[in-house]
């Protein structure tokens, strides 16, 4: 989904290191039947075993294979099946076809991670050339992505099957209420420099650091809850034509779409599927798992709009964020100077820069140290699977 | 895929005994991974967990629930998530959703037949009314078919994994030769009796015996095997239009066909998948895996014909049958006294009777004790993945 | 839609003159306005303009080209835009897109009809051999085919307008009540002689004469009525899955379908379109544009079932037919002796066998001389653009 | 398509008066022949006779309704076939069922032309209110968008007749060569203004003129000819997967993508279909019918990029322009003060913020004083049957 380019250097003091981040992938695997690593039941949802096959094949396909002489690939078929979308390297599984696939087992591609690691942390020992570092870094990187998915995959798995099976009990604080912190944060009008700056690591898609003129705006300091979410159903938000983009009409038309995914009404009361199952709706959460079309149109109700990239980034050092990706109006385009990388690592993000929407931010499953105020997080407007939210924005200052 | 109705009653002694139909489908299980329980890449193929719960689900919707008072079912959710296509008992899993479940796992699979299996046990002990005696006889012939079903979804999906598994060497003899015998079977024409008269078991579309009118025909006693469908193909026969009906024609240039399912071409030479994993088409064994539209095209390109289901059933005690299940002309279609039983039971056959082709004959994954001359099977004329062949029929005598 | 294979020779007492058939395809085009001729809201509905053109095509190809030696060609690209299905003739339009033509304008296609016409008159004084009359013969069944299709096809076109608009005020007596007669003619079981035997013509599928044992059966003498079918509807026919076939009730819910084609419900009246535009729905005729699973359900309903094409033959001499196409219980499939035509013509018949059912009878819409009680027509289950009807079948004599 | 709000009023001396906007619609019906008003062969495209309906129904339905008392309406039932996809006015008939009409007839839909301008004309003559001035200036700019669609809708529908009909000799210079202009003009970094800012009309989407913050870039001076294109066709443009998006690329897979729309290759020389008829390609003439996907590839291919609005927009005085709509590099997006108008009107521009591209400049196609630097038109990115082109941007002065 996201494309990964590393522009800084690999960094022991990060708190990333290759020993941390791969053990989280496991510990997040921990509370999985082994059935559980197997279903697919749409397109953009990859089983677990492709997930933690594939951010294993990243580190024998881009680093082992590259600069370990004589390297031995675990398995010759693996980088048929476990490429995601390289066309510099070449055939892969359909995208559509990865639940298809009963073997090799989950014990086989759990060998394959001990084996890739075994391999990595020997040449972690080695003195490592700056190219390598960088490239361990996005390996990282791409695993930390990979844990997020990991998680929203798996959700939307399980909340297809009746029984609304439980990962893990009080796991993630979807439940957990904001802080109640009223009003807006005001900006006035002017140049910004927008896109990264440090000297840690940033996707290819956040560098090109340059001006944006910006007009007086004004960001909500909270997320929008729950209970605001549902004024907007309450209201009719769902079935009046004037919120809604002309595609995010037919979308809920053709979709029977009436609340967020995973909620369920009964008996006259509000419940959504969590990953520690189903639970009652809690008022004072801030709303989760809308698509763009239903933000727009809850900020268009509300006489609102949401804030372009620019306008968060902004404005990002003025409120908390992090417990949902917020949807912005930007839709996800290169920034000025932006390069794409040569070879394969230059396909993550430049080729995905059409049709979808930026969001800002990190949600609750997020790994820490894996967000920060530039990062550049891309969906198309109808997808809702992952922990998005919105913010409310308003041209004049108040 | 196929109705059932019991005819005749439960006989311990045809060998068809609870205890050894219940065996021989965990038999067929041994050789699985619990990974191969879970995918279904196609909305007609089941994933095998899903088939080993209906086959016993049946047994508790249909006996226990019925004939056992204070009957305690295993879990609430069994009911809609194994329901195949009973209207009458209630909502169920969309046939296209089987591949979706991770949970329940395998274990509890397994652990519900088992349940399932004590409490069966227990009943068969018992006197049973001749109702409960013919419901059973049912039941196990249901799980014959869901025997030779489990093979055939299983093969399906694992020959969309590039790794070819293998299930177990050398299981089915699908490589095995005819015994080479020359010649046709000729007939006069004349009234023959059509339909089950027995007293074992049967299933309601067999019953009405019935007469029908027959003109002179000619069967061959040889199956068609892959040398000759090999002329066949050789000759041009999956790009000549003259050879198909419009269907088949289009159905071909849609999908790309050009030889049987399974077939794949490396270097000139032809291998098919198989159980026992990839191998050599050997020109002796019987051709398998086409459709119906294969069947017509290569009996128009002979100059011949597929026989009616009639024909093959008259003519069926001349030739030696058993190794693939038959294409024929004849639609499947009620017989003239055909009759729906009461309840769910009656929604096995005679809603199927629409746009289906009648198969004849038996395959070598069809369990044994589960073939007889008057069995119908039938497909849709597009279907390959069961085991399924042809036989040339003529109209003259020879 | 038909296939058509001349079995006897032309014959001008026949009253199928070339003259007369030419002159009522131009008579049915009388009350069209230009525009009426080009659209095409469905695959199976062909434009007026391509019905007259192909018609006229028919001639050209299949005669003039042939018998006449330098016959100059109208125009070159009538071959493919006007080739219906004969893939031994060469590429055509897409059956789809026959709606997508504006040109050649509805004059121009008028010219190429007046100057066939005028070749073929000229040809037709000659001294015409056996295969040529037969030819000629067929030209005009094909074109009596297509002059119903003309109607049917339009009135679709037409019904899909909100203006419901009038091909012609009075014009098909669909409002007409059927005669009361009561009861059921009966049969007693025993060989029965099916297929064409006259001097006449007939197409290649009603062909090769031979014998089917009955079983008794009694057929109604009345096809069923309006009144009869609204009492299914208020019954809950649509609603209840016991009286269709599984494919048939995937149809009812995937279509949202609650009533006959063309039924309209207004403050509790039932109306219907027809060719002379919206009319109260009469309960005395017999009910029309239904599909085959509305037919078997209905029959389902009333515990009878649809006759086989082989009863309705063999009785149809004992009841008045020809105000609806009849469904009956037969799928479209060769008789024993069934052979192909060398060439273009064997494109007719044989290639359809498959997924579609038999319709015995006539319909309003059927040119006089245009029926036969050997004919044998056929149509997908679903389809119910043409004027089809049901008469009720009982195995057992009353 | 295009949403149109009017900034400001009505202006007889702007050139724009009703009389010669109205008649120029005329003007472009007179080529065609009745069957041209009526066929769709895809959803994007408007038959004709529908286009001159609708652009009259906006009149009828926006300002005689409104501001004549008394006003009677024509006929009933066009507000709801002629309505395009204002939901404020109520039910309309689907954009994909447009070609099914027939009726009423093209001289029924000039005669309601007539009886409008008749009303307009006696209403244009009295003392107009603001609002009404504005509506009419209104309504007008929507005729001449409408006028540009006659011309592309019915390139588009005639260009899938095999006859490959002209609609007028030597009409549009679609084959006129550019004018060689060497170089690029470049610009330094800084503020610039966006937006319209005169006195005359323009639509909603243009208003709120606004700051941007632009880097030095440099715009070419001629537009991408056939010529240059051509040679990136020759290098295999089309089948190499790095110069183009993920969604391009499966786009130019599904559909067999080797060159723009309108492109036939024969005999190894390009020809291309023009309103004029099938002619020769000209490498001088700028490159036309060119969706999103293929103008970025080009770019990428030459190692550059294509301007975002803001850059054409603000340097449109520096080169010349209206030849090809221009692709850009934005998405569609609200400008900073972007209001909709209240009632249907608003419904224009707004709602199609979504998944489509700006495009800049104007067509050949477009009407006289219909043109302006600071217009907004706006497509799907995989659409190209507007005469759509390419100018190259580079980041960096030269």
């Amino acid at each position: 989904m996201q494309g990964i380019h590393p522009q800084k250097s690999f960094n022991e003091e990060s708190g990333q290191s290759y020993t941390s981040v791969r053990a989280y992938t496991q510990e997040l695997c921990e509370p999985l039947e082994i059935e559980d690593y197997i279903p697919q039941p749409s397109a953009e949802v990859s089983p677990p075993k492709w997930n933690i096959a594939h951010t294993t094949w990243f580190y024998e396909e881009m680093i082992l294979k590259k600069f370990v002489p004589g390297y031995k690939i675990f398995n010759e078929n693996f980088g048929f099946l476990f490429n995601s979308y390289y066309n510099t390297i070449g055939e892969r599984t359909s995208r559509d076809n990865r639940g298809d696939l009963s073997r090799p087992t989950v014990k086989d591609v759990f060998a394959y991670r001990k084996y890739v690691d075994e391999k990595m942390n020997e040449f972690l020992k080695g003195d490592l050339s700056e190219d390598a570092r960088e490239l361990v870094t996005l390996g990282l990187n791409h695993e930390q992505q990979h844990q997020e998915l990991l998680l929203t995959d798996l959700k939307y798995t399980l909340s297809t099957n009746p029984l609304f099976p439980v990962y893990k009990d009080n796991f993630l604080p979807e439940e957990a209420c904001e802080t109640k912190v009223d009003g807006f944060v005001e900006f006035e009008g002017g140049i910004y420099e927008i896109g990264y700056s440090g000297d840690g690591f940033c996707f290819d898609n956040e560098l090109g650091r340059h001006k944006v003129y910006l007009h007086d705006f004004a960001l909500r300091k909270q997320l929008i809850t729950n209970g605001e979410y549902l004024e907007f159903v309450a209201d009719g938000g769902y079935s009046d034509f004037r919120f809604w983009h002309s595609e995010g009409w037919d979308w809920v038309n053709q979709n029977n779409i009436a609340a967020p995914l995973y909620w369920h009404k009964n008996d006259d009361s509000w419940f959504h599927y969590t990953l520690g199952g189903m639970r009652k709706l809690s008022p004072e959460a801030p709303v989760c798992h809308i698509s763009f079309y239903e933000a727009a149109a809850f900020a268009e109700w509300k006489g609102m709009r949401l804030p372009t990239e620019f306008e968060w980034e902004a404005a990002s050092g003025k409120f908390k964020w992090g417990k949902r990706w917020e949807w912005t109006q930007s839709a996800y385009l290169p920034y000025p100077n932006f390069k794409k990388a040569a070879g394969a690592v230059g396909e993550y993000n430049g080729k995905f820069m059409i049709n979808q929407m930026v969001l800002r931010g990190a949600s609750l499953a997020t790994p820490a140290n894996h967000s920060r105020s530039t990062y550049r997080n891309f969906f198309h407007p109808h997808l809702r699977w992952q922990f998005t939210g919105l913010r409310l924005c308003q041209n004049r200052l108040l």
